[in-house]
């Protein structure tokens, strides 16, 4: 009999891993596979946090079976107590001959430890089997983890000439129901959606996940974890009849020190939080001490950033986006309406900023292009 | 013995008429192939105005096997005694005994009159076979019949933000060398380069086409029948220097009544040839009068339109542009550089301007994407 390469059971533990993609934030996604010669034992992954990781799910289902099995896990085992018990332990004890891991967990809480754990007691492990696919599945845990910022994903739609509503603001909508669809998806993944005031002083966004617009399943635990929505507003402009404020979750206004405290009271009382962040030359929030504030006391992951040209521009200065999401429709606006980025310090071609165009697709008339900008300046190709 | 389809035998017609695709003009792209039974006993394709028609080929190449023969023709057959005969005669003369066509002549001149001569000499003619396939390869030529006036294929290279060139006008290169070959392919079979005055100001560009950089086989003949480059300019402000009025092939002015004589006399003398055209309202060039000029004075098939956002906006407001090639290179020139369009009177969404994306497809590290502005706005969708 042809013996399953390490690979095809990785690959279902990534599946697996996949089905906590809206609901395991601010932990990272993982799922777990046990295989006991060519039979597969037990399997689970982890949803959502405070609740068991995969490979006690796995360890479950398997129950004796477990003994003299091969684990296949997503990321390290843990090897610290949290609020479960240690993973590395629990493989142990159930008598696990071999642990394959995909990528060892960069958060320094484990960092190598859970493996140790598991050599320490004989089990052999084998690390790096299907590891590329296993880091995209947590792009934001692994930045945190690595560079102490969240990872944010920059989504605009446009039109094919590259604007993103008429002079007036008027945008909605450009892109048609699947393209927001995915929109609604891709909130729904994201610790954090994070805008500009001046957007939602225009569109009065509620910037919220509506389960049954993202067609999702599990739509009571996606509605119950809304994105917190962070609103940039270094002058406090936020009107306290914003829609996003009565709206389920939370909302951060993140703006500078100074403002008047009524101001600030009665924005808090309209709904809002308010926290004053290091201002940069310009009296603007620094965004770098934003992405850290995210990280750091939000526990945020992946951000996605909805916004207009001005913040967008800023972000991508800063070298703070890492993954562009343009959808765009098939119209034109023309050249007086509004431009997708303001950039500054752009006035000849050897300034322009490259791109790495990843995927282009068709989202019902609409098309998705997925970017990654390069991280530096694109002197000629 | 299966039987070969039809349309099998016009997939080979439409193959040998493709390989015109660069030197037919003003004549239209034709193939023919003779089958006896289920051998090819001829074929042939149109290859130069003043040459033998794709049927003559054909039937030369069949001999006296052409008797009995079904021919399998991409246009209909000529009834009019051009600068060759009559090609329906020649098929009548050679014993043909069925016909089958993929569309009607739309040349007035034809216009089913060479089917109707087939028929008279009792010889089985069908029509419509791969129609759509075959009208595809002579937009322009059927555009001009059937209008008045070419095809006009609109070709920008754009930033992904929709950009252009730099506020300076500098935009050498957006797009990398692949896209700039298949720039030359777009030139290399139309009629007519069409460009504003401002666009030659800022890139001095020659407009030619240089057949070892679009990577064609027939170097010369295709060197040899430069495409008319035509220059929109209602103040005659074409520098004397203009780089495209030494190359090889002609240079037309199109202008308005009213300038002094001694500066068109002195761009003659430069090597332009300058046609005053009737104004529009705002006594610029009437760009219908000027499509209409190349079609009928010219014989322009296909025109393709390389321009900036102010003429390139006036011919989509004006109904003109057919066909866009967007050449979008993954990078962003930022919100000051130059727009892709300036369209007049678009103040709300429901007044964008609508287009059916036909294709995306690579293009080296560029994306080349066709489409087709909607006829109406679009008001919803």
């Amino acid at each position: 009999m042809a013996v399953t390469p390490p690979e095809a059971w990785m690959a279902r533990a990534l599946e697996l891993a996949r089905r906590g993609l809206y609901t395991t934030d601010p932990n990272p996604r993982v799922g777990c596979v046990l295989v006991k010669g060519e039979r597969l034992v037990g399997e689970g992954f982890h949803a959502r946090a405070g609740e068991p990781h995969a490979e006690v799910h796995a360890l479950r289902q398997a129950g004796a079976a477990a003994r003299g099995a091969t684990a296949y896990v997503t990321l390290e085992p843990c090897s610290h107590q949290g609020r479960t018990g240690p993973c590395a332990v629990a493989l142990v004890e159930a008598g696990v001959a071999r642990v394959v891991v995909a990528m060892a967990d960069p958060n320094p809480a484990v960092a190598g430890r859970g493996i140790a754990r598991l050599r320490e007691a004989g089990i052999e492990v084998e690390v790096g089997v299907l590891e590329e696919q296993a880091r995209a599945l947590n792009p934001g845990f692994i930045m945190r983890m690595d560079h102490g910022r969240p990872f944010v994903r920059l989504k605009m739609a446009t039109s094919l000439d590259g604007r993103t509503a008429m002079r007036s603001g008027e945008s909605q909508w450009i892109t048609g129901p699947q393209a927001r669809r995915e929109v609604q998806r891709l909130r729904a993944r994201s610790s954090a959606v994070l805008t500009g005031v001046e957007s939602v002083i225009f569109d009065n966004s509620r910037l919220t996940v509506r389960p049954e617009q993202a067609e999702l399943d599990g739509v009571e635990l996606i509605a119950g974890r809304q994105p917190l929505r962070v609103v940039v507003d270094s002058r406090l402009r936020l009107p306290e009849a914003a829609a996003c404020l009565t709206e389920p979750g939370r909302t951060l206004v993140a703006t500078v020190e100074g403002h008047e405290p009524e101001r600030r009271e009665r924005l808090e009382a309209a709904g809002a939080e308010v926290v004053a962040l290091p201002a940069d030359a310009a009296g603007r929030v620094d965004l770098h001490a934003l992405l850290r504030y995210l990280a750091d006391v939000e526990q945020a992951n992946e951000v996605l950033l909805e916004t207009g040209a001005t913040l967008a521009g800023a972000m991508l200065d800063a070298g703070l986006v890492d993954e562009m999401q343009l959808f765009v429709a098939p119209t034109l606006l023309g050249g007086e309406a509004r431009p997708l980025f303001q950039l500054a310090g752009i006035e000849t071609m050897a300034q322009q900023r490259g791109l790495e165009i990843l995927d282009i697709r068709a989202v019902g008339r609409d098309w998705r292009i997925t970017a990654r900008p390069e991280r530096r300046t694109k002197a000629e190709k």
